[in-house]
């Protein structure tokens, strides 16, 4: 018999039917027993009558039933007004319990007050029960299946580029180390080196979703130690516009599926409205950000803080884009390229061809055109005492590589502030930080 | 100006279009230059009348252009039938070269006799630049879209598992040690333990596509340490039959629609004809396998090797099931339980519940329903003597966890056999293995 799923009710009044789930609670008044039965679509009423004698294996069997136990349940979908839960009921014939749960769980998951987030971690097999939980994990992959999708309708190839490396050498502190036979390797922080060499062996266009690490020993709600990165690039670009306009159009098309396909659920549990953003998104350079922020706010920062985003002014970036351009979202321009990694593009002024992207007040993004003209990369990375370390990749623009830029955007945190969720530890399936592998 | 992919053309006749590509070849003859262009689409001739006055300069710099060089071309499309390659050529007003490359490669990649596979791989970002090699990976991005497609459209959600373990845990041997701040980690040898986690969470159905670890040093053509791999896991389900169903459906969705895009590029390209699979795929147990490898092959093994599909099993099994079942894949089952993970369920007979999937004699798939009681899955550990390494993973099963089974599939070995590839070395973006780990 095919399972019906608990949102798929409605066609099946008066049919006998298979339901499976968690027991999510039971009431076991005198005359009848209420179990309430939950899987990751919804909930349905499970009415037993005791007095009826057919049923007397059945109430003995959910007298004794710990909740969060599993079964599988046949029976009768009836229409019932009188029921607060969708109007409805199944009267069972069949009830089989698939697992049993011991009587206390470590934690109630479904009232937070007084559970410290580290026993939530603990047993995140059990926190991720929460409607909250189930229905974020569903918002990450619908919103991933859409930006993916739009990639795939503009030429995009999807790639898998490997983690370990043999080199330490984006920065080599932050690096880990593995033990690799009689030698050591590395963890790759990011694709950026492989995507660029799929760009010089002629792959056009690539995008990869795969995890990093980054061995930061630093405690804060928006890092850890492997996330998820989904990164882009794309050839034959004339400037850095052409991949700001792309992240944009793929983030405006995400959302607007995942409005359309979740926005009510989201609106329901979370209480939030999906903003789909307008195009183009806006752009400002960072120098106006600050002369705009200090006109408007009063924000004021010494002139050396001004070759980067402060956290502040990250923030305020909110209130400036809602303010000057009613979005949500903010490209901001034109930073030092003293500051940044030596293989985004400079133009013939020394101007960064790069940009970050905010949303909402935090950094989601890092783009730019990359150099891919091999004098001006290796003198980059001389520059910044990396030519040894980064030998491998230099030889990517050796033999002919088009011009292409890109960018990263952390899933994690995205999906941390799309739900307005106040860590990533929390937004993460299983978090991992310096303090933090288990379970 | 939007630039036009090379097999797009044909739309664009006697209009001045914008190209992009790598220069694949020139022939500079006395009065005329060709051009070939090449982008990841196709090829195109560009052709230069020399004697004309305006195109001095763009005669010049053809002239002393290194091939493999990257341009930018405007000109006028024209059809013309005397033109072997597709009957077009564009005649050319402006040429930007957007990056130069060396007048010598490594190595030709166009003809790869006495190129020796190492140099291939030092060089793979010249390799990957084959015809072959550019459309190997649209035709795995491809494969993998529409299995993933079929996913979504059967209810499963992505999930991103963490690679960082905190203990060696399915066996010590194989498992890579990173140094972990002031203590060690591990990496997944796969997310087995975390999307059954995802199970006990209530997820219901999940995949995840993602790379796993392996320390095993051997050097075969079908191993390496780092690989990409398909996983999914699903809830509720009867028996073992489901798992197989849904993966014997999924493939065929992915091949069928691979096929209808690819196809005729494929065949084009590597002179195979892509088989869609009928369902279902057919199923046979193990013992059955050496019964009838016997009779028909005259192939005899000794009792103790009957526990397992020895490698010479595997590869008749591929005569086997064309000349019994017309089919290219094969299901085996029942295998004994000793030799397989411990978080395989077995039935009241001690029968296993899992199975492997052979296509075209070799191992693509192990799956399995999965032992989903508490003190089931501690005895079975404990038999292993594994119960105090995977403690954490224990406890997953301790309130309430569905009925549930899945499978993985390595997707570099399965485009490996797809196409024919000789190694895996070959059919993944860059290969990792004991004495490879550059660039």
């Amino acid at each position: 018999m095919k399972r019906i799923y608990l949102n798929d009710l409605k066609n099946h009044y008066n049919e006998t039917i298979e339901v499976s789930g968690f027991v999510d609670n039971i009431r076991d008044l005198q005359w009848v027993q209420f179990i309430i039965l939950r899987d990751d679509t919804g909930k349905l009423q499970i009415t037993i009558e005791k007095s009826e004698e057919k049923n007397k294996e059945m109430v003995e069997l959910i007298a004794n039933l710990p909740l969060e136990s599993t079964v599988k349940i046949k029976g009768k979908l009836l229409e019932n007004s009188k029921v607060k839960l969708n109007g409805m009921e199944l009267i069972p014939t069949e009830i089989k319990v698939t697992s049993q749960s011991e009587r206390e769980l470590p934690f109630n998951y479904k009232d937070l007050s007084g559970v410290n987030l580290d026993t939530r971690l603990d047993y995140r097999f059990i926190d991720l029960r929460s409607e909250k939980n189930i229905l974020l994990f569903k918002v990450q992959s619908t919103l991933i299946k859409y930006m993916r999708e739009y990639l795939y309708n503009n030429n995009f190839t999807e790639i898998h580029t490997p983690k370990f490396i043999g080199t330490a050498s984006e920065s080599g502190s932050e690096v880990f180390e593995v033990k690799y036979f009689d030698r050591l390797a590395y963890l790759a922080q990011s694709p950026q080196f492989y995507k660029q060499m799929a760009m010089s062996s002629g792959f056009n266009r690539i995008f990869e979703i795969a995890p990093c690490f980054r061995a930061e020993n630093s405690n804060t709600s928006k890092h850890a130690t492997e996330f998820t990165s989904f990164d882009v690039e794309m050839s034959y670009i004339d400037s850095v516009d052409d991949v700001m306009q792309l992240e944009a159009e793929m983030l405006t098309y995400g959302l607007l599926h995942l409005k359309s396909e979740l926005g009510d659920e989201i609106k329901k549990v979370f209480g939030l409205e999906i903003v789909v953003p307008t195009l183009p998104f806006p752009v400002m350079t960072l120098s106006d950000i600050y002369k705009e922020l200090e006109e408007r706010y009063g924000y004021k920062v010494s002139e050396s803080e001004k070759n980067d985003l402060t956290t502040e002014a990250e923030k305020l970036c909110k209130n400036l884009a809602h303010d000057k351009f009613n979005h949500e979202f903010l490209f901001v321009t034109e930073f030092p390229a003293l500051k940044r990694a030596f293989y985004h593009m400079r133009d013939e002024n020394g101007v960064l061809q790069g940009y970050d992207l905010i949303w909402n007040g935090i950094e989601i993004t890092t783009g730019a055109q990359r150099e891919h003209r091999y004098e001006e990369i290796v003198k980059n990375a001389r520059e910044k005492g990396l030519d040894k370390d980064v030998k491998f990749y230099l030889e990517f623009f050796k033999y002919g590589c088009p011009p292409h830029g890109g960018f990263a955007i952390g899933i994690d945190r995205l999906t941390m502030l799309l739900l307005d969720i106040p860590t990533i530890k929390e937004s993460m399936f299983l978090f991992r930080g310096p303090n933090r592998i288990n379970p």
